[in-house]
């Protein structure tokens, strides 16, 4: 907007540019914090800052860290032989939140998508076979997510890892915990339909 | 979360103070900037910090600036003789963005509320009835906001600024362009019959 004044507009022009936040929202932020003490400010982007440049990648998962390797992997009370692969460090940590699963991860950092140009080089497919060469591992989890390219990913994977011999599961599909199944899409309900269980 | 990457935490722990920013968008903003290029990341950051650090307030009427005056203040084609009177100086961007009016404006920063331990003394009114004295006005329009607060400040200051002998108007009540009238509440339904003109 040509009537913001030119720091403020800068502010809320790289707002805008994080995912969630349009226009709108970034403008009211930018005015937002224009009006912060200026300590509060200096907390806020020295913590963007900083806190990006102390994130690395775990050097045996890819998730994120502050050290060589993250705390998953560094846990000695984590069971080893079960590797749950996931797309992105994100979803390291919604697994996490659940508290269950007590096996190791590894992250891929994306997922396949011939219509974007990402093929099996460009995520961390290599690195895991790697880990399963070296590592001593039963079974191998795929958790990427339950869309398009989410089940294009896994269908890879799984072939390769089958051809090794070891064990290899899918999260499951089926209506959300919580959920109204008059809500529930066609393909959702019938994906939980086909992985119903003896009672 | 404690399964959160400390770094990671403390962006989303900063993001979820900003207003409209809960916990959850927190998080997946802070996880989207620990992906960013460096480059972004340390973009975001600068406009952020520097951004805040070149704001100041204009000397004249106390909107947003990056000079000693703002630039409706510095505007030699603007109206003289009309003022304005806003809350915040994102209301003069909101009013700015209208493109209809020309005269210039002041900033409260703030409104009376009397709940809030918040008097006269504590916005920006000394200012006000300081231009006032010095400069030569013919109306003082109110844009204080259409709640409790804003009416009992736009109240007060009119009644001081009456005694003045200087005009004082009142930005209309009414229901909103483009809104449905089975969906306006009864008050500003009522405000919109007692502001009614003839046609």
């Amino acid at each position: 907007m040509s009537s913001t004044v030119e720091p403020i507009a800068r502010i809320a022009a790289q707002l805008a540019r994080l995912p969630g936040i349009g226009q709108k929202s970034a403008q009211r932020l930018a005015y937002h914090i224009a009006g912060m003490p200026e300590q509060d400010v200096h907390d806020l982007a020295a913590a963007i800052w900083q806190g990006r440049k102390a994130v690395r990648f775990c050097s045996i998962c890819g998730n994120y860290t502050q050290n060589e390797i993250c705390s998953v992997c560094a846990d000695d009370k984590r069971k080893n032989g079960q590797i749950c692969v996931v797309r992105d460090p994100r979803d390291v940590a919604a697994m996490e939140r659940m508290r269950d699963y007590q096996g190791r991860y590894h992250v891929l950092h994306g997922a396949l998508s011939p219509m974007n140009g990402i093929g099996p080089e460009d995520i961390h497919i290599r690195e895991l076979l790697a880990r399963l060469a070296s590592e001593q591992v039963n079974e191998v989890i795929l958790a990427t997510n339950p869309d398009i390219e989410g089940e294009a990913t896994a269908a890879y994977i799984a072939k390769l890892i089958k051809a090794m011999g070891i064990r290899v599961t899918r999260i499951a599909h089926g209506v959300p915990v919580g959920s109204d199944l008059e809500y529930a899409d066609e393909i959702t309900l019938s994906k939980a339909m086909e992985g119903r269980r003896e009672l």
